[in-house]
């Protein structure tokens, strides 16, 4: 198994926004590499480096020495919050992507591994590229992480379903709110291009219902997603009939909802909204969506004259991607999808990206089995997935095949008691 | 024991803002009186009677009749978040109080259970007296409920500590992702007038750093309450000089930070805001008091022609109340405070308020100990409670009194490692 390794050190990075499992697949990828390339036991794999705040560290030579720290310590990074490396929003380009691989070459590094969305598997690909075109032999290898669960050729990615079991429980607790003082309530929840999180809010809906009650009436009734064209009349007419017939309306909005022509409504409400390198506005870590929604539903539905309706708005942030209670299916993929990467490293393959398979059919969670994959990066760089047309039903709601997909991901939510 | 008891109903409400254990309170009594006056077994006390939304429910003769309802049950409803009879705003006056008391004739309610704040205890106050001037025996019983712990003469208020709970654990993940992707972090949390709940943030700070290495110089670096008159331009200061040693800067500000007149900032801020019968302006269920500070900051800090600071602001919500982890002393003494009502009611007394008193010095949870007395309802009944001076530490920090006063409160908190 290690006659295939090359001698050198080996880098692991983290990018883009945080989860609660990122540091599952930095430790994956630590275990992977001791326990395949005796790494730090005088075995060909001389040192395991962290990048601090990902590509920008490697390019300035900072690094974290991994090599010897001890399992103890990695088994509480690893369900610890957030990216313990330190992250990075740069994007590179093909300069940056030249500095990364002169960094390479000086330290020595001839194993790289990234830890992100598609924005680090195309960082992946293109250093990958470099090196052959230099004839350095480096190998490259992307593992996947991303709260909006939007990568390609993936069932679902590591980061989006402890997110997801954040969003379920919360608007679970947040619609007995809803019930117990009634108005009309809006959760934003995050998700740029792919509707998947905001999707995860219907786990909320009470399933024990028995069968002859009909659908849950559970909030939130309304999910607007970012896949469907959101029309603001439409979406009044939508809140108006649920409150009117309950006196209550339970909402969920990705913060990426935009209008027909696919302009994000949210974008023109920050005020000095910043632009990241990678040509997006800021959604996040503002309330100016939710706020805009309820100033236009509390105008437009308050009687001429009458006491302004009660609706409020709520923006999830990014606690719901940090919260510290991981999905356990979440954990352990995490953790196998980093350990996977250094065993495809360490077994000689060149480059590519680890994908989760998913082995079972859509059923409970004790049926749920998922394996990994190898995918080339192409396949996974720069690309968006979107929650496929079998998840979304009507222009508000998600399906029973989304249900079936997301809930065995989560694990089990609380059991709460109403009278 | 029972020999004091009048034949009649018992009625039971929650009022007011629903917290992750107002639903412990409720089965509590209900608990204490099945105890002390065998409710439902032809014992003098005939039915136990839950107000649907509160006083509005009792005068409109809304009930759940709860004199049968499963233990098994109540023990669900218990650890279930928010207000499971249903809860209201409404802020009884005299004539309301009279409607209240005449439901009671009605009824033959003959003990009044009322799980709320100040507001609460003071409905509770007027129908007492009510019931004292028409010769009417109402037993009229006050039990607290508030996450801001306001109420005079507790030590604490159940609620409290469980939604202090949430604040320091989302504070501690969230720094973690404040020093992941470094920038400008505002957290808003509630409390309208006190400050304990945001003050809770501190306890997000790591407590076992090595004394040697002085103060943490964790996250929340900043803390803002609203017993500290807010000047925008100390503000700013402070956050650029903590901004320009570290890189980034992590803040937590209470909804109720005010200026020196004390008007509250976030007042102005929300569009068509609503003001509720108690004259309080809207405050929560909006981002706009934290998009208006991070707006602030990324103007007053932005270099001329700079690149716009990376400035976030997300606000709690009201996940912050009905988060479904509740603080296990919380959970205890919410259930406890119930009882001791029911108890109180049993025994003869004509009127009161449960108040939480502590029996134990400051220190470790291990050496926590607290017990219930009887005050008099005039003596919380619209009354507020601030941060006291010594838990204040300059215009914005608490000091180690206020830790060691509010660490046995929350629990054991996760334990995160870093690199």
């Amino acid at each position: 198994m290690t006659t295939d390794l090359i001698p050198g050190n080996a880098v692991i990075g983290q990018s883009g926004g945080p989860t609660a499992v990122i540091n599952q697949s930095v430790v994956g990828v630590i275990e992977g590499l001791r326990h395949h390339a005796k790494a730090g036991t005088g075995g060909p794999i001389a040192k395991i480096l962290g990048m601090r705040h990902g590509v920008r560290g490697l390019t300035q030579g900072d690094f974290h020495d991994l090599t010897n720290t001890p399992q103890d310590f990695l088994d509480r990074l690893a369900t610890s919050p957030s990216a313990g490396l330190g992250s990075t929003r740069d994007k590179p380009d093909a300069d940056y992507c030249q500095r990364i691989f002169e960094a390479c070459e000086k330290h020595n590094i001839r194993y790289f591994f990234y830890i992100g969305g598609n924005d680090s598997s195309d960082a992946c690909r293109i250093v990958n590229e470099l090196s052959t075109q230099k004839g350095y032999e480096l190998r490259c290898f992307h593992v996947p992480k991303t709260v909006d669960n939007d990568l390609m050729e993936n069932d679902h990615t590591p980061g989006f379903p402890s997110a997801a079991r954040f969003v379920a429980t919360a608007c679970m607790a947040d619609f007995l709110d809803n019930i117990s003082l009634p108005g009309i309530k809006i959760n934003v929840i995050m998700g740029r291009h792919a509707g998947f999180l905001t999707a995860a809010s219907a786990l909320a809906r009470r399933s024990d219902r028995p069968e002859h009650e009909g659908p849950s009436t559970d909030g939130p009734q309304l999910i607007y997603l970012p896949e469907v064209p959101f029309d603001t009349d439409r979406f009044t007419q939508d809140v108006a009939k649920i409150y009117e017939a309950k006196g209550r309306c339970h909402i969920a909005v990705s913060e990426g909802i935009s209008d027909k022509d696919g302009n994000p409504i949210g974008a023109t409400l920050i005020k000095n909204a910043q632009t990241d390198d990678h040509g997006n506005v800021q959604l996040s870590g503002s309330g100016a969506l939710g706020d805009a929604l309820a100033t236009h539903l509390k105008d437009a539905l308050t009687p001429a004259g009458g006491k302004p309706l009660r609706v409020r708005a709520d923006t999830f942030g990014y606690i719901q991607r940090c919260w510290p209670d991981a999905s356990p299916v979440d954990a352990i993929e995490a953790r196998g999808a980093g350990r996977f990467a250094a065993h495809l490293a360490c077994k000689g393959e060149q480059d590519g990206s680890v994908a989760i398979r998913r082995d079972s059919e859509p059923g409970p969670l004790e049926h749920y089995e998922s394996g990994f994959k190898r995918i080339d990066l192409a396949q996974v760089a720069a690309k968006t997935r979107h929650m496929p047309k079998e998840f979304i039903e009507g222009h508000n709601n998600v399906s029973q095949a989304f249900l079936n997909y997301a809930r065995p991901l989560i694990g089990e939510l609380p059991r709460f008691e109403r009278l």
